[in-house]
């Protein structure tokens, strides 16, 4: 989406398959914090100096060698992440997370978190949001998303501005909405860009779990300043 | 979109408003060739070598001073354009052209000749649909005659692949389209955001006519090696 200049900006990231979505469930279920990392290397070094948190993430979609967690969700269980911190790092998410480094603050968005998130979005003006995309080409379960996201923000709101980014995301959401279940979600993911490649590596699951609206009630937010990422509401 | 490899492709550009449609009436109109020119300078240079061709573009939306026509459809009458060339530059237009030097074809697309191109474009594979957007950024007019363009040429071939960034414009596209009237298409043109520059300058009547569908029955196509634009059935 372009070079913008997210100065005085409250940003929102999406990676739903799977970075974002997977922040989210570690933040609901309990770890301390989530710490993104751009590079493998970025994050070891952190971990010699903060032994006790874990290393998530991936490259090519699986889990790094030596880390403790990969990509999905479900591995970010209770039992493994509460009360833990996590230094992260994925291929695009962690990366779209680091070009927000200027916003006031930054939101970490996913169709799990949707209505919370908004509702506390709507607190604020100049909301830009970020699509992590792959490759630096934009994928579609990520437009949707934002669509969902500025739908919300606008239902009750007809006035409020929208650039042209977020009209087009809207169209898709909307085209999307009509009929919406789990399955019909989970379907479009599919057959998008970044659901095609979790296929290939056999993680469909992940697209279930990306696809389900408002199973988690936190709101992931990460610190400009600290660089962690925790519950906005507690932290 | 990208910096994607365009070789081996055929490329269609859009620039609804308006770039694309005054060129697509400049050929209706009787126009030898369009000769897109990326810099004022350059456009001039070649009207020195050139001095029986007219130079048309625009800066900021206005008509170039020293340059006999501006960026309106309008200007490119039947009387003034029969039979001339024409050395064109426009703010974003004729930079999406310059980018797609590498393709083998390069369609110039609008609304009013989109049965025609679509027609035409059915008979390729592995084509890149190039929105010129502005400064850098994509604009909903330009996504709506993308999806438009998607549409025509997979309604028959639900088999022919897309990526997200096709689906997507699709999306958008297909929101549009239902309850589809040339008002109606308009009345979304000018909330988008080459629609609302268009409108800055005062010249809503060019929006109605980028919005009047199937108009002209004419498939300008730039040959990368001459650099010309001509209707691809007489050229």
């Amino acid at each position: 989406m372009g070079e913008t200049d997210l100065s005085g900006t409250v940003a929102v990231v999406i990676d739903v398959l799977r970075a974002t979505t997977t922040i989210t469930h570690a933040i609901a279920n309990g770890a301390e914090c989530v710490i993104p990392q751009l590079t493998i290397e970025e994050a070891q070094q952190q971990h010699v100096a903060n032994p006790a948190a874990l290393l998530g993430g991936e490259r090519g979609g699986e889990r790094i060698k030596g880390f403790d967690l990969g990509n999905s969700p479900t591995e970010y269980a209770p039992a493994v992440v509460a009360g833990k911190q996590i230094l992260f790092t994925t291929t695009n998410g962690t990366k779209a997370m680091q070009a927000c480094r200027a916003a006031e603050l930054i939101y970490i968005a996913s169709f799990a978190n949707l209505t919370p998130l908004c509702n506390e979005l709507a607190e604020y003006e100049n909301i830009q949001i970020v699509c992590a995309g792959t490759e630096g080409e934009i994928t579609r379960e990520d437009v949707l998303l934002a669509g969902a996201i500025v739908d919300h923000l606008t239902a009750d709101a007809p006035l409020i501005e929208r650039n042209d980014q977020a009209q087009i995301a809207t169209d898709a959401w909307q085209e999307a909405k009509s009929g919406l279940t789990a399955s019909s979600l989970a379907q479009r993911l599919k057959r998008s860009r970044g659901g095609r490649n979790v296929l290939r590596i056999g993680l469909e699951a992940d697209i279930e779990i990306a696809a389900t609206l408002d199973s988690l009630n936190v709101v992931p937010r990460l610190d400009p300043k600290s660089w962690q990422i925790r519950d906005s509401r507690i932290s």
